[in-house]
């Protein structure tokens, strides 16, 4: 069969469909959201603006600005961009006009920015979801929706300086969103091209080869190399210099020692790899991160687009809270390249801004993803088993009244502390009892009443309590916004 | 065959598509992005994070919680919501599976959620992008996919206060915003059926003249009077009766005189709506806001599922950039159902949730749109009018030399400054040239360059030189982040 045969046959299925009534034919209305999206309810929202706060703190420190693309592209704009994992791109219907996708990362919309405003300098972030037809019941529970939070340079410039800067990143970012402890680690595509070149490995099982080596954080070496030799075809002997060379582990030590390894030092593509890990490593003591990074040469990774230095960051501590994300179906693996327990991920891409430009000029580019959703679980979780109470609002204060008809004399209040910037809620309800009041500041946190009397009205006073001590304080009226500021200044 | 069947089958054939290869055949490529859409570059954005700030502090200041929801829903979801403008719903492609739409707006999505929640009571704000197929070549550069922004309070409370709350937040954020002189036009939908039911209109033209009175924004009365009688073949009689009305314009004064009105009164709805209306203007004198308020019975506002209060802000001074504003096709009239140089509506709608309920139970809500894109472009006209230069950074500190070979001491106090919270950029240059480092801060707004040099090495200083003044001072190492931060508190 051909493509245009198949096209026709599903085009004839889909009016068949259509006629006998589709999906629409059940009457019976459906009240969920579409399989594998989910929505975010306020405690989830704030708890992903508290973790978005962060990340985008540590991009704005080093420099960065930020763009924004649609959420479709051009359908051909996506074409031959991510090899098989093309079938789990959304199409929109052909409603009349162009074919559309939905985007299925930020790295090829951020390539194609950058060719179409001819753009050959930018440190950008760009945080946003990306959608991928997925099979959440094979996959326990993966998302079609997700967010990728992406940080990338582009750029000429002095090797593994950029590079560096990414490592950098991603240890402040862990660093700060208290995780547990973590490792990066890192490698190079030229460095893996190299040593399957001198271990006898044919140019054209490079690529297969690669994604078996990828597996070595989820399998034994045994399954592994039984997968590359009955499997894939290698040889028993390349297989087994291989296994050498992917369980070396080290840093700078290790790029120097295998500069002078007999076989390696024949790869001209090895060496040089090996030369920039070296200065990388240089450039990560300066920036004092090399405590949490180690070059991992069975670090291998998916993506077809990278060219020089990959990384990826991994939670190491094995508490409850990594299985449960994993048993959540959370585990990015297939959709970030990244394994298990891992939180970031990324590498340089010189080759893929050229795909977009009419006359083939390259832009050097080399970034990192944060595997934002896994994160988000992990705080959600941490949240959980928390004694304390994520707050959904900011409010500083409620407005509220122990006696009757006193409506507007809130309302008045409450428009008083609102345009003296305060945070405040007021009860909808003309005279609500003064225990459903302190009730709902005892849900959402609220740390503070205002509380409206007859005699505070007299007294040009406002009684002001504390919800958690139950302390009240009567305040004049002019200081009170000053007063609230000071009490809620650490909220 | 059945639907499942089909489904089956196309599923087959899908992936039979994928693995002989799929669209990858065709190699002509088109640089751009999607029909309607656009990339926002680092300089728009600064301007959109700058706007979101505003409102989002406001919506936070008065209590609201914030969710978000898919960018798709289950096609039937919003079936039947859009009336006419259905037509303009993208649908995903049928990849076998459920089908699919973007969403049109955040209120159907909003009152989804609420319904599958089963949630009574909430303020919340959500800030997205929607989507919809209009014709660009059409209307003038209208965008397909752009922001809306959105503060809506549900639950059963007692009247007009929430609706008060929604009026003053629209206050709040059109001064912060400083976009000019505003008005907010108020009327009910309760009391344009009661005129409408009075003046003799045929309750089945209730609505087509509702849409014609809808334009007396942007039509003379006498257009109005011609569509209402030659078009929509109402009597003339009923039209000039209509046209008495929709001339009022006033505030409590006038739903006093209306309740007063011989035809008026007679209608029921018309003397609740004029009720609440007089309620309403009761609670935004306490909010301090009737200054900008106005009733004016000509506000008809397009959307099908308002039930009571409705509004609307127009900006007031006819400046150029408003002129260009509509010229750009940025006017969201169609989109929002809001009028030319109008930037935010909204109303009341106590139906909609019922719609979605399997046991038809209401949640009364009223809400507010922002018309965010409008407000976007008229901050983008001010600030190419103005002098000053919008920041796509935040960066404090460039970290600079003027000598060879001591890139290692720039990363080293970069990173120090990194770790002591201090925005920093450094060249990814081996040896760059002060000027093109100091360009790179004029280019950029960065406010100073930490300039090292041997002899600052030596005497554990660091030259510290502001750009725009050209001073420079030596500042130790160890108070170099304090000092810093001094300077670019402002910042």
């Amino acid at each position: 069969m051909t493509v245009s045969q198949i096209d026709e046959e599903v085009a004839k299925l889909l009016k068949l469909k259509a006629q006998i009534g589709g999906d629409e034919g059940k009457h019976q209305f459906t009240l969920k959201t579409a399989k594998g999206t989910r929505d975010y309810n306020p405690k989830q929202m704030a708890i992903r603006e508290r973790v978005f706060n962060t990340i985008i703190r540590c991009f704005k420190r080093h420099g960065a600005e930020t763009i924004d693309t649609p959420v479709f592209e051009l359908k051909e704009t996506l074409t031959g961009k991510y090899g098989e994992d093309s079938k789990l791109i959304y199409d929109l219907k052909d409603q009349g006009g162009e074919l559309l996708s939905l985007r299925y990362d930020l790295t090829v919309p951020f390539a194609r920015y950058l060719a179409m405003n001819k753009i050959t300098n930018i440190k950008r972030y760009h945080i946003a979801k990306v959608y991928r037809r997925d099979n959440p019941a094979m996959t326990r529970g993966r998302y079609r929706e997700f967010y990728q939070c992406d940080f990338d340079i582009a750029g000429q410039y002095d090797p593994m300086i950029p590079d560096a800067e990414c490592l950098k990143i991603v240890h402040e970012i862990l660093s700060e969103l208290e995780l547990g402890d973590f490792r990066i680690k890192v490698n190079d595509r030229r460095i893996l091209d190299g040593m399957f070149a001198v271990c006898g490995v044919p140019d054209d099982k490079f690529r297969t080869i690669c994604s078996t080596v990828d597996k070595l954080d989820k399998m034994s070496w045994e399954d592994v190399k039984s997968e590359m030799v009955n499997e894939k075809g290698l040889s028993e002997e390349a297989a087994d210099q291989i296994g050498q060379y992917v369980s070396m582990q080290g840093g700078m030590d290790l790029a120097e020692r295998l500069l002078q390894d007999a076989k390696m030092s024949q790869s001209k593509q090895a060496c040089a790899g090996l030369t920039d890990m070296k200065q990388l490593f240089s450039y990560l003591q300066l920036f004092q991160v090399t405590d949490k990074v180690v070059f991992d040469l069975s670090l291998a990774r998916g993506l077809d687009y990278y060219t020089g230095v990959i990384y990826e960051a991994i939670l190491t501590q094995n508490c409850p809270v990594n299985v449960s994300a994993t048993q959540n179906g959370v585990d990015e693996k297939a959709e970030e390249g990244v394994s298990v327990g891992s939180v970031a991920g990324g590498g340089r891409y010189d080759g893929l801004v050229g795909m977009f430009d009419p006359k083939g000029r390259k832009v050097p580019c080399v970034g990192v993803s944060i595997g934002i959703e896994r994160v988000f679980s992990i705080m959600e979780q941490k949240a959980e088993a928390s004694a304390r109470k994520v707050r959904t609002t900011e409010t500083q204060v409620m407005v509220a009244s122990a006696q009757k008809n006193l409506l507007n004399e809130r309302l008045r209040l409450t428009a008083e502390l609102w345009n003296a910037g305060i945070k405040t809620e007021v009860m909808y309800k003309k005279n609500p009892k003064l225990l459903s009041q302190l009730q709902h500041c005892e849900d959402s946190g609220i740390p503070l009443v205002a509380i409206l009397g007859e005699q505070e009205l007299k007294d040009g006073v406002v009684k002001l309590r504390t919800v958690h001590s139950r302390e009240e304080v009567d305040v004049s009226r002019a200081e009170l916004a000053e007063e609230i500021k000071k009490r809620t200044s650490d909220v």
